[in-house]
C-alpha cells in the first residue's frame, strides 16, 4: 500500500508564510509560533512588502536563502498553484493550502486549479488541504493554525486528523480541558493529495502517539485506510473515530461539502468491527475513549467489566446504560465477595454494580482498598470505579488513586454520573492519580465495551482479506459443496411436466416462474405456494406459463417446482461494496427485513464465531430462540450457511457481484436451513 | 389532590442543628450558612455541649427561646424520632432527616422508626427524608447540604428535586458551571412523608421557579405526581426529568435502593407524553433542556425547527442527529432564501441545515443578520444557530447575539459541535447574550424536539382522565358499538354443527377452541386455519373437541368457527396500570410483537390524533404502508379501533382489567380491520 510521508509537514524545520501581511491569518500563525518559541526558520513571503512583523519579507521562494521545508499558502486559490510551483522549483518539500476553490463546487476554474495541485503532488510536493486550517506539532512549537485558541495545546499522545477545520480547534480546546495533549494534529481539508490514511500511517510509527483520533465524513482511499488501520492495530495504537454521514440526507450533504464519498454506513461499521476501530457515538465521547485508550492498558481475555461505586443512583444508571449498550457485567467471584464483606457496611450491595454505600465516598483509602480487591478478581478485565475530579479550591489527595493504579495493570476507569466543567485543579489531579476520569455513566459503559472489543480484536488479529480460489461448475453444485441445502426441485416447461416433477418431489410443493437472470418473483406474481395435489400444480403451472408468455421481458424459460419448506424466513447475502470489497449480510427475512431493517453486516471472510456474533446482534434474535411455543431454530445451520455463502462468494467474485439467499428457511434446531431462493447479479 | 406544603423547609426562618458538633456535617452546614450570610436564627442542639462554633448550644428544643421552623437532624437514626417528637411538642414545624435506617432494608427496628416518623408527619411535622442530604434556598442563604461544593450555588430559576443525595451536589455543580441558578432544591431521600409531587407543587406556585428539574427512580404517589405535573403544565413551568430504572435489572436495583416503585418504563414514558414532561436522556442533557426552557420562549404552532451554521461538519452532524431523533427540519420559505442569497457566499447552502460557509464564523454582525432573517421565516418555530462560548482570555462581544434575541420572541438555541469546559468568561457571555448555549449537536436536536413537543402539549392541554359511563351488554356488542369489526363466526359443540356454521360463513374458515375465560389458543394447539371445505372443518372440529375433552382445565365449551381474515397482524390492548391507571397499547402483532417489542403505549383516553401518532412511532410502521408489492394498510381503521377499544375499556374498567385484540387483522386501505381474537382478564 502506498502511503505518502507527512514528516515534511509535522517536522518542518523551515517555514514560508506565503501571503504574509500585518494582520490576518499569517499574523496569527506568526504570533502562535513566537508564543510557542518555535525554532523553525520562518520566512514571510509577499512580493508587495519588504518587512512584516518586524521581520524581513521575501518576494518569492527564489529570494529565500535556503530551501524551505513547508509553505503555508494563505493566499486566494488562484494564486496558490503558481506560488507552489515556484517553491517546488526552489526545493520546497511540502505545503499547506488553506484556501478553498479547488473544484469542490464542480466549477471549471476550480477543477483546473485542482489539477495543477495534483500535478505538484505528483512531482513530489507533500500537500495538506486544500480547504483546511493547518496543523499542529506541539513539541516543535509549530502551531500552524490561524487562531490563538489552539496556541497552548500541550504536547501529548493523541494524534489527530480531522476533515473539518473549524471543529478542529473546538475539539482540541475541549480535549485539552479534559487533560489530553497532542503528538501531531492535522486539519486535512479536501485531501487532494495527503489523506487521513497517510496521517494514520504517520501516527503508527510516531513515537509520541499512543491513540489516534479522527473526524471524517468519508474515506478517500479505502485500501490505504484499512491498511493503515491494520498497521495501527498491530502497533496497538487504537483509532477512535467519528464519522458523520450516517443518515441518507447527511450522506448527500457530505458529498456536497468536501466531495468525500460517505459510503454505506453499515459497511463502514463492518470496517470498524474488522479493524478494531473504535467508532465513537459523538465528538465528546471521542475524548472519553482517548482518555482511557491512551493509558495503553488492555483487558485480558476471559474477564468482563466490573464496577464499584457508592451511590444507589449510579447503580440504577449503570444497569440502564449496560442494557442499552448490550453490556453484561462480569460476576464477582465468591472469594472477592468474602474479602469485601468485612470492609463494608452490611447494607452494601456485593453484586454488580457494586454499591459500597455513601459513607465510603469520603473514605478514599478504604474505597481504594475495595477497588483493589475487585480489580484482583479473576473475572475482572476492566474496572470502572466511581470518581469525581476536584474543581477550583476543592482539595483531594490523589495518592490512593495512584496507589490503586500502581497495584494493578488492569484498565481502570473513574466514572462520574454527570459532566464536570474541569479546570487546572481537576487536570492536575487526574494526571497525579494516573486514572482516566470519564464523564457520564452511559459514556463509561460504552468506553468499557469498546475497550473490551478493541482488546478482543487485537488478540484475534485481522483475517487476510483473500479471495478464495476461483471455482467453476454450477452455482447449485457450489452451494451444496459449501454445505448449503437446496430444496428438492425440478424445472418444467409444461403443466404436465410440472405435475410429474411434483409427484416425484412429494406434496405440498411450490411452483415459481423460472428464469436464468434475476427476477423478483413475488412482485411479478410468479409464485404459487402450498400446492397440495397434482391438479393444483398443473393449474398453477399453466397460469405461470401464461404470465411468462405474456411478458417475454421476464426472460422465463419455464417453471420451477420446489418442495415446500417451512420455518423462519431469513436473508443471507454477499456483495461487493464499491469501497471496501466483499461483505456479507444476514437478517430476518420476509417483509420484515425491510420494515425493521434488521440485518448484520461484516467484511468477508467470516468464520463461525463471526457468523454467530452477527446473529446475536440482530434485534429480532428472539425469533431464533424458542418463542410463542415454537421450537428454537437451527442457529448453527444458519451460521454455517453464512460462512459457506461468504466463502462461495469470495470464490466467485467479481464474476458474481451479488449473491442473495432469500429466503433461507430455518428449521427447528438440528434440522438445518434450506436456501429456497438464490439470486445472483453478475459482476465484471 | 392532597399536597403537603414545603414552605417551612425552603423558607425556614429559624433552624435547629440537632447533633451539633465541632466537626462533621453540622459544622459544614453551619459554615455554609455563615458564608451565605443566612439571616435565619440558628440554634445548635446537643445536650452534651454548652457551646459549639462559638455559639450557645441548646440541650433540647425546650431550651430554645422560640419555636423553631426547621430541624436538621444529623444524629443516628435511633435518636431521630425522640428528638423530633420533643421538637414537635415545642412548636417545631418541619425537619430534614439525613440518616438512613428507616426500614429501607426491611429490618424490624428500622420499620418501627419509620412508623414513628410517619406518626410525626401525620401530626403535622413537614418531613424531608430520611436518607437525604438536605435542601438549598439560595435566596435565603439556606445551604442545608453537608458539603461546601454547593455553597456558592447562585439564586436562579431552576427548582430541583432529586431522589439521590450524592448526585445532587455534582449535578448542581455542573449546572451552575453552565450558567444555571436555583430557586429551591431538595434532596428528597426516601420520601417517607414529603415526596417529589409535593416539591413540584411548591415550584408551580413559587415566583422564582421557571423550570423544574427532577431525578427520580420511581413515583411514590402517582395521582399526586400527575396532578402536580398537570399544574406545572398549566403554569407553563416545564418539568425536565431523568428517571433511572428503565431496564429490568435496574428496576430491581431501584427497589432495593430506596424502596421506590420503578414501574413499567413504557407507561412512565406515556405519562411524560401526556403531561408534557421532558424526559431527558441523561443527567447532562437535563442541563441543556433547562437552559433552553428557562427562557420561557415556546415555539408557535405550525412551524418547525430551523438551523443556521457555518460548518459543513455541523451540517452532516445535524442531519445524522435529526434522523436519529426523528426530527424533520422545516423548509426555508422562498422569500427567506431570496433575502439570504445577497448576504452570503454563492457556495452557501440555503437549505436546512443552512451552512453560511466558514467565513461568517468571525463576522458576527453578518451572522446575526442572517439568523434574524431565518428567525423571521414563517416556517421557523425554533432556531438553532451555531455558536461557541468564549473561554478564559478569549474576547467576544455579545451585542450581536443580544440584538438577535431582542429582535425575535421565538426560541433561540446556540449550538456547539462539541462540549466546552466553561468558566466565568463563558457564563458572563451567555448571560449577556440572552441566548442559551447548548453543547453538542445530538443534544441540540433533542432539546429542540422536546421544546416542540412541550409547546404542542401546552397548547393541546391534558384530556380529562375520566372513565366512560359504565355500560352493560355483551363484549362483542360493545366492540361493535365502538366500531370494531368482528369476523363472522359461530360456536359449535360438535363437528356437524361446526360444518354447518362453516357452510353458513363461507370458506375458508378457521376453527379454534372456544372458552369463556382467557386462553392461549395457539400455545394449546387449539387453532386450525385456512380450512377450505366442510370435511376439513369437521375433521378439525373433532380434533379440537378431543383436545378439549382431554384437558378439562382449559375450560372449553366448544369450538369457534370463524371466517378467515387476511391482512397484517397487529395487536391492540388496554389495561389498568397499577400506578397510572388505564393505558392502551398498539403494535405489530404475531410473533414479531415479542421479538421486536415494537409497541406504542399511551395513557387513556386517546383520540384519533393520538392513535395516529402511536402508529407513526412504531419502528415497523413501514409494514402499514405499501411494501414489497403489497397495498398500503387501512391505517385509519386501526386508529379508529385504537380509540374505540380505549373508550370501551374506560367504560368497562375496572370490571375488566385487561382487554386485548390479538390479532387485529388490518386489510388494505379502505377495507377496514377485523378483531379476530379478543381476550379479556377480569378485574376487581
Amino acid at each position: 500500500m502506498s502511503f505518502r510521508p507527512v514528516d515534511a509537514i509535522f517536522h518542518a524545520r523551515s517555514l514560508a508564510l506565503v501571503g504574509a501581511s500585518e494582520n490576518g491569518w499569517t499574523a496569527t500563525i506568526f504570533r502562535n509560533l513566537q508564543a510557542r518559541g518555535a525554532t523553525a526558520a520562518i520566512y514571510p513571503v509577499n512580493p508587495r512588502r519588504e518587512r512584516v512583523w518586524g521581520e524581513r519579507c521575501y518576494p518569492s521562494f527564489a529570494a529565500i536563502p535556503a530551501p524551505v521545508d513547508l509553505a503555508l499558502t494563505i493566499v486566494p486559490a488562484p494564486a496558490v498553484p503558481a506560488a507552489l510551483r515556484e517553491g517546488l522549483d526552489h526545493g520546497l518539500r511540502a505545503a499547506i493550502v488553506y484556501a478553498a476553490g479547488f473544484g469542490e463546487g464542480g466549477d471549471a476554474a476550480g477543477e483546473a486549479r485542482a489539477a495543477e495541485l495534483r500535478a505538484l503532488a505528483a512531482a513530489g510536493l507533500r500537500l495538506c488541504g486544500p480547504n483546511c486550517m493547518g496543523t499542529l506539532s506541539p513539541r516543535e512549537g509549530l502551531v500552524l493554525y490561524p487562531s490563538a485558541r489552539v496556541r497552548d495545546v500541550p504536547p501529548g499522545d493523541v494524534g489527530l486528523a480531522m476533515q473539518s477545520g473549524g471543529l478542529f480547534q473546538y475539539w482540541l480546546q475541549y480535549a485539552v480541558s479534559r487533560g489530553l495533549g497532542v503528538s501531531y494534529a492535522a486539519s486535512v481539508g479536501n485531501e487532494l493529495a495527503l489523506d487521513v490514511a497517510d496521517y494514520i500511517n504517520f501516527f503508527v510509527s510516531d513515537e509520541h502517539t499512543r491513540v489516534i483520533c479522527c473526524f471524517i465524513e468519508g474515506v478517500r482511499r479505502p485500501d490505504a485506510f484499512v491498511a493503515a488501520a491494520a498497521a495501527a492495530l498491530a502497533a496497538r495504537k487504537p483509532i477512535v473515530l467519528v464519522k458523520s454521514g450516517r443518515s441518507e440526507p447527511a450522506r448527500s450533504a457530505v458529498q456536497s461539502h468536501t466531495g468525500s464519498l460517505a459510503g454505506d454506513d453499515r459497511v463502514f461499521d463492518a470496517v470498524c468491527e474488522r479493524y478494531g476501530i473504535v467508532r465513537a457515538t459523538t465528538l465528546d465521547e471521542m475524548v472519553e475513549h482517548a482518555l482511557v485508550l491512551r493509558t495503553g492498558r488492555l483487558p485480558a481475555a476471559g474477564g468482563g467489566v466490573m464496577t464499584v461505586g457508592y451511590s444507589g443512583a449510579a447503580r440504577g444508571l449503570l444497569l440502564d446504560a449496560a442494557a442499552d449498550a448490550g453490556v453484561t457485567f462480569a460476576p464477582l467471584a465468591s472469594a472477592t465477595r468474602d474479602a469485601l464483606a468485612p470492609l463494608l457496611d452490611p447494607a452494601a450491595e456485593l453484586a454488580m454494580p457494586v454499591d459500597c454505600g455513601a459513607g465510603i465516598a469520603v473514605a478514599h483509602q478504604q474505597f481504594a482498598e475495595v477497588c483493589g480487591i475487585v480489580a484482583n478478581d479473576p473475572n475482572c478485565a476492566v474496572l470502572a470505579l466511581q470518581g469525581q475530579l476536584p474543581i477550583g479550591h476543592e482539595q483531594l489527595d490523589p495518592q490512593w488513586f495512584r496507589a490503586l493504579a500502581a497495584a494493578t495493570d488492569k484498565p481502570l476507569i473513574a466514572y462520574a454520573r454527570v459532566a464536570q466543567s474541569l479546570d487546572e485543579t481537576s487536570r492536575a489531579f487526574q494526571t497525579a492519580s494516573g486514572i482516566p476520569f470519564v464523564q457520564g455513566v452511559p459514556q463509561t459503559v460504552r468506553v468499557a465495551r469498546e475497550l473490551m472489543r478493541y482488546a478482543e480484536r487485537a488478540r484475534r488479529g485481522i483475517p487476510p482479506a483473500t479471495r478464495g480460489a476461483r471455482t467453476h461448475g454450477s452455482l447449485d453444485d457450489a452451494l451444496r459443496a459449501h454445505g448449503i441445502e437446496l430444496p428438492q426441485a425440478g424445472v418444467a416447461a409444461s403443466p404436465a411436466e410440472a405435475g410429474a416433477a411434483a409427484d416425484a418431489i412429494g406434496y405440498p410443493v411450490a411452483v415459481k416462474l423460472h428464469a436464468t437472470g434475476a427476477l423478483h418473483k413475488t412482485e411479478a406474481g410468479g409464485v404459487r405456494l402450498g400446492l397440495g395435489d397434482r391438479a393444483a400444480v398443473e393449474r398453477a403451472a399453466a397460469e405461470l406459463l401464461a404470465i411468462a408468455a405474456e411478458q417475454p421481458d421476464l426472460g422465463c424459460d419455464g417453471v420451477l417446482v420446489q418442495a415446500m419448506v417451512a420455518g423462519l424466513e431469513m436473508i443471507v447475502g454477499a456483495r461487493l461494496d464499491p469501497q471496501f470489497g466483499p461483505v456479507i449480510l444476514a437478517g430476518i427475512g420476509g417483509v420484515f427485513v425491510e420494515a425493521y431493517d434488521d440485518v448484520a453486516l461484516r467484511l468477508l471472510p467470516v468464520d463461525l464465531a463471526d457468523a454467530h456474533a452477527m446473529l446475536a446482534s440482530l434485534r429480532g434474535r428472539a425469533l431464533l430462540g424458542a418463542i410463542r411455543g415454537r421450537p428454537p431454530r437451527d442457529v448453527d445451520a444458519v451460521a454455517a450457511a453464512i460462512v459457506g455463502i461468504g466463502d462461495l462468494f469470495l470464490e466467485r467474485a467479481p464474476a458474481i457481484a451479488d449473491l442473495e439467499i432469500n429466503p433461507l428457511i430455518v428449521r427447528a434446531a438440528g434440522e438445518g436451513a434450506c436456501a429456497v431462493d438464490v439470486r445472483t447479479v453478475e459482476g465484471s
